[in-house]
């Protein structure tokens, strides 16, 4: 890789050290309880330098755990059009998002979860923060079953890529992805929009 | 534990040398590839005594992956009674499985599974040998496709064992067992026995 002009030889070592007192910190005391100072003050630089480098906290906390994608561009993206068609294209755009470059890096996000209890504890809070809270309000959801809905949702599509991209089981893994997106689709527009008796008091 | 009179103390090891040399001969040749002959000869002991000691290959098999419960039970239990409600006892079986005691062995055994292409490997040749080929035939499904509706469903039950036992997202964490047969019920059942538009030819 060529090494941009102009940058000092000690900035992506300043960058790395900003991304490994962050995750420490998310860890720790949780999303809310990690400030962009304290997080600056474990890496050693400037809490301008943070905003330099990463923008919002938001999107530190997304660099922080290599998530391949914003969870608010998925939700958008599947929210832009007919609500009966949802689950048809969030699970497309879900399928597109590990099918295309940035796949590799899902799987990695998707191991490092699962593997230990630190890494499982920084998961949870990228789903509440970064899912629930950011993205799912978009979703026009009644806010008593939002968090139900969307969890299911979530978990099924978790283990499709768990499934496909992770454990590559067949025939799951070299289906087409539109041949998955009519078999999950529906199972995904149901638990977000469809009635659930038995879930929820009717 | 007391050790049991009669037994040599040799004995714990050789049952860990068999598993071992197993677990080896499973991920590298797979399921078919490896013989009892060759697992015995790479423990250093007699094939009887493997024999002796786990049963027949597939018993040997799912100790080797620590598996919490046989799949064939599970479906055993699934398809005892209304074929419309395969579905819902399927989630509930399963469900029951990991709010057991053996529940941790299962989070140990998904941890794992995630964790290296090398394990990720070893639970390939479990689902294929020991759900689709051993348990799927007693559900009774067409051929043709019985692999790809077992394993939509079985990537759903992975997905929530993975969102509520491992990364224990909330509220699905802490919902009652009966909320989540009820809501996940309808789409396994779906998945093994309903219509799939675009997935299957009408």
């Amino acid at each position: 890789m060529v090494r941009r002009t102009g940058r000092r030889p000690g900035n992506p070592d300043t960058r790395e050290a900003i991304l490994s007192a962050a995750r420490s910190a998310f860890a720790e005391k949780g999303y809310d309880g990690a400030s962009i100072r304290a997080i600056a003050t474990g890496a050693g630089v400037d809490p301008a330098l943070v905003h330099h480098y990463f923008g919002t906290k938001d999107k530190l906390f997304l660099a922080t755990m290599n998530s391949p994608v914003d969870p608010v561009d998925l939700i958008t993206e599947a929210t832009a059009g007919d609500r009966d068609e949802i689950g048809v294209r969030f699970v497309r755009a879900f399928l597109a998002m590990w099918d295309g470059p940035r796949g590799s890096a899902a799987v990695a996000l998707l191991r490092s979860v699962v593997g230990t209890e630190w890494t499982a504890k920084l998961f949870r809070e990228f789903i509440i923060t970064q899912i629930l809270r950011r993205a799912v309000p978009r979703l026009g959801l009644d806010p008593a079953e939002a968090h139900l809905r969307i969890t299911l949702a979530a978990s099924h599509l978790a283990g499709l890529a768990l499934a496909r991209y992770v454990i590559k089981v067949e025939p799951l893994a070299s289906s087409p992805s539109e041949t998955l997106v009519a078999a999950v689709g529906p199972a995904v527009q149901r638990y977000l929009t469809g009635d659930l008796p038995g879930v929820f008091p009717a």
